[in-house]
């Protein structure tokens, strides 16, 4: 926990915040604040700073707010994700919003099991806390927009046609040569947002691919390595981020 | 398990292989092997083929085994990484064999637990089971080296300055911008190998990061963006590769 994050409702017109629970406990426990010391605060989808410990009781920590940093921009990398398993998608999710991405979409895909979608942590939309693990680890307060979409022909026939403009770089993952990486990258990269297409366990089928092949997607890969789908998500999202002009 | 892995020492001078356990469940449950039906087959730091399965009874695969494809190269990206908590070193071994490493230096630094060396995967050296795990992932046979450094300054003063004239690009993982890979790659890539130290949570101290400074080490990272390591350590070897020359 590398920055305490607020909830915008937890913030104060004014005055002080009090916090209990896990972050409390980490400012009391692990970075063993006394009073006068400072740690590093965001609000979620908003601004950062810094919050001067005022009194620490057992279990409560009153911090003396000030969010003089604005939000970071939103990543421009977004994520098109054939839905995981679900312990896997808890750690995806913390890993995505460590690492920065935009929009996340959790799509259906042949090889993807159909009890993934009875899940919980799906059923539910319980992706909160997860993504909030990974805010806090990289001390961004932008909170990735997910979405779940239970049907890839409509996914890709409707719902993402639309929003393909805004991509200028579109990759569908794929084992294979590592062409397409250097490729883009000796072409300047991406100037506005890219968008990486990752399958399940086990991958895409040909009628998957087609459709994003048919989109503008231009397959990528990290190798020839049949990668877990977390790993390849790290992977992946490492050099898209390499392509963004700087 | 994408590939079944062998021992050397499993493998006849002729005849068929039989399989019990973990593999043998593999080949029954997961794949719904039949006789006849062929698997994906290596051995550890050897060649690669198929087995065709000739019998299964309960618990128990005979494959008549075919290595026709030579061992693949040995991965020509090493890893110096402070060693890492046990239940997260696990999973990196797994990960790193997955990506393809060809040696792991784990070492200490002044942010590394010294309880971590005391934890039985460590004292023990219990490696190797979690990097079969990221070769079966991978189908790759080439076990990654790994060796354990529990004093930083003599590795970084004896042990580490032999080798380094193997490695044409030494990376020193900080959170920072991004323009060490983008100067790599203009550059070429690079022609040998490639070595990426990744400090600990919190990571190197200054000290440190100096003496890796001296051995002509340069700054590179993943963005200003603090990761968890094992989210490091993928996003690091992702674009590690990507500088090594196809």
């Amino acid at each position: 926990m590398n920055l305490i994050l607020l909830e915008p409702t937890e913030v104060p017109v004014s005055g002080p915040v009090e916090l209990s629970g896990r972050r409390a406990e980490h400012i009391i426990k692990v970075l063993g604040c006394k009073p006068k010391d400072q740690v590093r605060v965001g609000v979620v989808d908003g601004a950062r700073g810094h919050g001067t410990v005022l009194d620490l009781s057992s279990g409560r920590v009153t911090l003396d707010l000030v969010l003089d940093s604005p939000a970071p921009p939103a990543p421009p990398v977004d994520l098109i994700l054939a839905l995981p398993r679900p312990i896997m998608l808890r750690r995806i999710l913390s890993t995505v919003a460590a690492m920065g991405v935009g929009r996340v979409f959790l799509v259906n895909a042949r090889r993807v099991e159909k009890s993934f979608f009875a899940a919980t942590i799906v059923a539910k939309r319980e992706f909160r806390s997860h993504l909030l693990l990974g805010l806090e680890q990289a001390m961004d307060t932008r909170l990735p927009l997910v979405s779940v979409h239970d049907r890839f022909r409509p996914f890709v026939e409707d719902e993402l046609p639309p929003l393909l403009h805004h991509y200028d770089a579109r990759l569908f993952a794929n084992p294979g040569p590592e062409d397409t990486f250097r490729l883009l990258w000796d072409q300047g990269g991406a100037r506005t947002r890219i968008v990486v297409a990752i399958g399940p366990e086990g991958g895409w089928i040909d009628y998957e691919r087609d459709r994003f092949l048919e989109l503008g997607f231009v397959t990528a890969s990290c190798g020839p390595r049949v990668l877990k789908v977390d790993t390849a998500v790290a992977a992946l999202l490492s050099r898209a981020w390499l392509l963004i002009s700087p």
